[in-house]
């Protein structure tokens, strides 16, 4: 072979090698720019859960939406993972990256995290975000979550729950002694410290345990999830609330794998969850509004009924006696407990000449 | 020269031309998936306006965190435009992609933008964000806009405002005759059908004018902003809220400005508006709560006073004449007015249900 041929063979491999390294690095721009994260969510609820699902759905949409496809989040429901009351376990392991429940679902495993979703005479949903954000509330769950490899987010609030459908009427504390009412957690302890009998029983039977005098009384959540129960339909008494005055769902997300996302989708995955946290708390005044319509125009022998003073009072010191009990064996708790009373205070000194005082001036 | 040396000049040539090619595409790609897009934002508040400017620039920072650097949004306050009730017309040509404002700013130009930042006797927060979202209203919203070649959103709420600062006490409409005070739009004009003097005064001359009985009250935000203000040291008495009892300021999007920019950015732009929006109430409860607080233990005597039943049913009849009078000349703003009352309706009987029940229950 002459030089010159085996200079050309040469050349000639070089722009095999050019346009070979050329389309490498254009692959691996590609890749940086579009690789596609895919994240596993267990929610604690059923398929398509009203209201509750829709905020999971509405939070993955925005987030593979912002990314442009590069963040897609699965959600699977409990008939999928069977495993309603693991999704702590779940995704502290990582066998989800994601998940979405309630804080005091484990307060059984840790009790720190019961506080993290309403506490009985406590925030509304607008002071518990004010607390959340800017009250020092997800510096504290950060401190409750963290140790197992968790990172919880505010995930949806179901607005003011009401105190429940009841068969009779409550005039005194002495009318709460033997009482049996499905109340689980914490207000189902200060309902026992008054002498009822709080029961659980699986929702799928509770319309007939109510209707057939089993249980005298349930709470569920307020008319955006109580209408399609039909508990309106079995039980004259419909009682204000006390026990959940701002329920707000949680975000789960697995801390090893979100330290794995980039900061663009870590952010975009930050923003989606707030968002839908916020957006289901405006879906469910909607549903609440639209449905306690429905129940007073249908059902106009419903009667709205305020647990009397005295048992308010009865119920608010038990409440305090529990917490005192938890305060006494753990600092964390009652550090946690005092940030929320002392916000409490700020904040509802204002609630009250603002929403209290228009409220009433408007009602009829 | 030989055809050989052609040949190998040749395929030098193409090495060069594949590897500018190769140079060119990377361009092309990066260019793609990196083009930035680069907004200006109109703000009708000065320079590090307390709450509404938090409320842009934490919409330009998550907007700009999650398109990692494409979205960059530039915010020019009043300072810099010079044009502070210039933001809808600066929006609408294109001067500006962007503005943050309050839609009722507008009325003199487009009466029916009255209808989109808070109505006397009308929503509170919650209830409003459940319109916009779930109860038409940004529908109706978009019908004002569109033929202005702008797409509003919501921008932030103040909470509840309060009725103002008020060196006399009011008790009997007749106290309303001839009362000086500052209180602008719409609010105003339903005083002045009860005999009072509305007056429009710049803010920097509002203590004095307070002090020296220039005015006999006057009306700001609520404890969040007026803290600053230091009425609280010359009024004896602060008045609950009827006028805004959810005032939501706004984000205004140049139409096709918007329509140019990808759907990613779209949906980042989108999510990044209305958290923001949440955010500010968020904030706005916050530091109401907090500067109440200050107030209360600064000037304990300070005392908050409701407005007369007599007096609230006098300023809900004028407002119910000046809202039919809109309505007879303009079928769109009939329609919006319908919209809203039919909504208020339905909501409110849940958050009476609810939030007032709770918050009297809870009241010391």
């Amino acid at each position: 072979m002459s030089l010159i041929k085996r200079s050309l063979k040469r050349v000639m491999k070089n722009s095999a090698v050019i346009a070979a390294t050329c389309l490498a690095m254009m692959a691996t721009s590609v890749t940086a720019a579009e690789k596609v994260y895919r994240l596993k969510l267990a929610e604690t609820w059923g398929p398509n859960f009203p209201i509750f699902g829709d905020a999971t759905k509405n939070m993955a949409a925005m987030a593979e939406k912002m990314s442009n496809g590069r963040l897609q989040i699965r959600i699977d429901s409990s008939n999928k993972h069977k495993a309603p009351l693991g999704v702590f376990d779940m995704v502290k392991s990582g066998q989800y990256d994601m998940g979405h429940s309630g804080s005091y679902y484990w307060k059984g495993k840790v009790p720190n995290t019961l506080y993290f979703t309403s506490m009985p005479f406590g925030m509304t949903p607008a002071e518990q975000y004010a607390w959340f954000y800017h009250g020092g509330g997800m510096e504290l769950m950060e401190q409750v979550y963290s140790p197992h490899n968790l990172m919880s987010f505010p995930g949806g609030n179901t607005d003011i729950q009401m105190g429940g459908w009841f068969q009779k009427e409550i005039n005194s504390v002495e009318d709460l002694q033997g009482l049996k009412m499905r109340i689980p957690g914490f207000a189902g302890e200060i309902l026992a410290e008054l002498g009822a009998k709080p029961t659980n029983i699986a929702p799928g039977e509770l319309y007939t345990s109510l209707e057939r005098r089993t249980i005298d009384a349930l709470e569920w959540v307020g008319p955006s999830l109580d209408l399609r129960m039909g508990f309106h339909k079995i039980a004259p008494y419909y009682y204000t609330g006390w026990h959940e005055p701002g329920s707000e769902l949680q975000f789960l997300v697995n801390k090893r794998k979100w330290e794995s996302l980039p900061e663009d989708l870590q952010e975009i995955l930050r923003v989606a969850m707030r968002t839908a946290a916020y957006d289901m708390y405006t879906q469910a005044t909607h549903e609440s509004g639209k449905n306690w319509s429905t129940i007073q125009s249908e059902y106009p022998d419903v009667k709205v009924k305020d647990f009397p003073a005295e048992v308010m009072v009865a119920l608010k010191e038990a409440n305090d006696r529990l917490l005192a009990k938890h305060a006494e064996k753990d600092a964390l708790a009652k550090e946690i407990q005092a940030s929320q009373a002392n916000y409490l205070d700020q904040v509802r000194s204002w609630t009250d000449i603002s929403h209290r005082a228009y409220l009433n001036s408007q009602a009829k």
